[in-house]
């Protein structure tokens, strides 16, 4: 089975993201092993400048990158329709064995992240949170392999 | 105080998305009158066509719709920035009381309620689901007069 490795930093703070995030990780049980990684945040961080703190973060999060293919969350990263990701996903399951998507703190990812990555991925032009953006993410994964298998959920 | 109706088709199924948006909701409370007007599902809609159940749920919408400005929700509508939904939140708050945004079913919204809205707004080109577009939505704003107001929220 394809392994998916979320590695987003920061823990969840409300119980209703929470539950999201395990809503979905259920569904998926059957497409992928999915897993959620928190980093807790940065501590002291208000001593830090903003790119002090994500350079941090990258350093954190480069010891809890585990697959050969990633992909980092920008909101300016490619912008795709939820069919095209299942066709970026399927070409991702027959060229590795598993895969990170990396998720940012409160001022997204270290460009050092992002040079690293095989794809930069935008759900939305917009700005989300960067817990919110968990179960969004979820969501489009469970989407994606209810597009490849033809299922009832994406008509 | 501006109003804002968030009028959308389908009850919340699970718990953690209603928490979701009480959260957002609460937030809000402090820039806005911001209420959310769910339409029940239409019943026995396994006998309808797509194109039929849109325009049932459409033709419960218009009973619903409350304000001048209405801004539809489509995944095909009009892409934005973060900053720059704030600046058309502005401007529609200078020249209007209130606005509606109305969010479809399963299927979206009917053309009819599209060519009625003066935006077609996308948050993002990805089908999201109808329920869990709604705190994403909701984030959104409190984003939006976040930027206005020059709060610590959106940095």
């Amino acid at each position: 089975m394809y392994h998916i490795n979320i590695i987003a930093i920061g823990k969840n703070k409300d119980a209703w993201i929470e539950q999201g995030i395990e809503h979905y990780l259920t569904l998926l049980k059957k497409s992928a092993r999915v897993s959620l990684i928190i980093i807790p945040d940065i501590k002291n961080s208000k001593n830090l400048s903003t790119e002090e703190l994500k350079k941090e973060e990258a350093r954190q999060l480069q010891k809890s990158l585990k697959s050969g293919y990633r992909v980092a969350l920008s909101d300016r990263g490619r912008q795709t329709t939820s069919e095209n990701f299942a066709v970026v996903l399927q070409q991702m399951m027959s060229h590795s064995d598993g895969c990170d998507f990396i998720i940012g703190g409160i001022y997204g990812l270290d460009d050092s992240i992002m040079q690293s990555a095989q794809l930069i991925l935008s759900l939305s032009p917009m700005t989300m949170s960067h817990r919110l953006i968990r179960p969004v993410l979820l969501e489009q994964l469970y989407r994606a392999f209810s597009i490849i298998s033809g299922g009832q959920y994406h008509k």
